[in-house]
């Protein structure tokens, strides 16, 4: 890899920008962004060579190119960037829906561009390049979303960009990340806020650590959230279905006061969750 | 205070031993228990002076007597004291619910008997006098709820109790402990199990740090919390269906796609819940 471009340098365009740095001195990278005090800062901490407030300028002689900007911008700068991508570049991205990005590329991109989706899964409620570290995507998961069409060669790239990272990369379906992301990740969200949102303002003296931790991803970017729940509004859909369905079994055994079946049902979730904890200390953390 | 009786020595009853001990060292500590290893145990970390499995015997002769075991205990053990009981001894509790405390200590115990129950708001999912701390309570907020007939010496004597224990002590009706608990902890609880419930197994291996912190309540005793749930389903009917109204107005922002209504609602989420963390960091803990 002799030159690599990162579309938005915030806290994973950023971080990316150190870990190639650690990981392959010799490349070059180059950032895009809109904003000269986020491309100086990204400068100054070494995560990134040189800057560009124009992405077609940005990618010209890139081997390797990243959206890391919010997934509503990535039309705009699709559009700007396809005409000037180098041939045999490869492009991928870290948006946390799947589905539209990939229709989108498809779309917009010529013939012969080769886009392969990511959606490394790592940051956290912080944003900003000031969060930045060369270790944010170590041991973390990285999904990546191949298609029928997606040329073997460009999904190994791009298995290898993000291993190259530390990562542990699986792959699924646009349509299967988006589907296990809704439950895992973005119905949480909405559930975080609206358990906020219900409370009596009585109530707020008297919230806990634990409602703290319950509610702690709701204090995420409102844009940038509102974006992925709009992208994957199907999937939250039934996932708001099937919490509700659970919701309703276990108010019906309160009712019935069935001690024993309620017993069951929260241990259930209690040795449930422990086994998630379990496999997560093999894999090491995310 | 010449001598205390701790009903239950685990994780709570416990640290009570410990932190009176610290603030209050000529107070004799007598520990009850139906496990004779948890009392030496109690015994052997200094958390009790003498150990009893008998409770009549337990209180005999004690100043403060504390209700430790879980809720669904109260009834036999309460039965067994309230002939036992000093005359001018005053009894607390640490249960979680309120409403069928209070009713269930007014049927049972003699004229006379100075009752005021308590929810010091302390502790964690873990269980057991092993994990018992001197600063288990300190900084945290203790909920004590007289009633009307209250006899405002032994609420005196409550609150001085807890505030030796170096807790914020604030008063609720019975009922406000309740229907707020009900919001702020009871519900989360809930949700945090339903969340776990719902999920399908492949989901398992993309559950992130996000997912954990949001189900870690899920994790606690299920009897345990079982009793809490039944004993306040009323609450819990209304918190869910106030719950249910919030993902209903959600979901329609999300299927007409109003871009702005929703950002709003979860920027709002957001800094409501910024609020309750600097409200917290103001008061210290918990």
């Amino acid at each position: 890899m002799k030159q690599l471009t990162i579309l938005g340098v915030g806290l994973l365009g950023g971080s990316i920008g150190l870990a190639v740095r650690a990981a392959d001195p010799t490349c070059k990278i180059v950032g895009f962004g809109h904003r000269p005090q986020t491309l100086q800062k990204a400068q100054e901490i070494g995560a990134i060579d040189r800057a560009e407030t124009d992405p077609a300028a940005a990618v010209a002689g890139s081997d390797l190119v990243i959206l890391c900007t919010p997934v509503g911008a990535f039309e705009d700068i699709l559009r700007k960037i396809a005409p000037a991508l180098a041939p045999g570049c490869l492009l991928t991205d870290v948006g946390s829906t799947k589905r539209s990005v990939v229709k989108l590329a498809h779309s917009i991109l010529k013939k012969g561009t080769e886009f392969v989706a990511s959606h490394p899964i790592a940051g956290s409620e912080k944003r900003g390049v000031e969060y930045a570290r060369t270790d944010l995507f170590r041991h973390h998961l990285c999904i990546v979303t191949p298609t029928p069409a997606t040329p073997p060669a460009a999904l190994h790239r791009a298995l290898e960009f993000w291993q190259l990272l530390e990562m542990r990369v699986v792959q699924l379906s646009p349509e299967d990340h988006d589907r296990l992301m809704a439950d895992v990740s973005h119905l949480p969200h909405l559930l975080a806020a609206a358990l906020v949102a219900m409370q009596e303002e009585q109530s707020l003296d008297f919230c806990g650590r634990g409602f703290l931790d319950t509610t702690r991803i709701a204090a995420g970017d409102a844009a940038l959230w509102r974006d992925i729940l709009l992208d994957n509004a199907d999937n939250l859909r039934s996932g708001v279905a099937r919490l509700q369905e659970q919701l309703r079994q276990v108010m019906t055994l309160l009712e019935a006061k069935d001690r024993e079946p309620l017993r069951q049902w929260l241990a259930a979730a209690a040795e449930r969750r422990e086994k998630i904890v379990e496999r997560k200390l093999r894999t090491q953390k995310d």
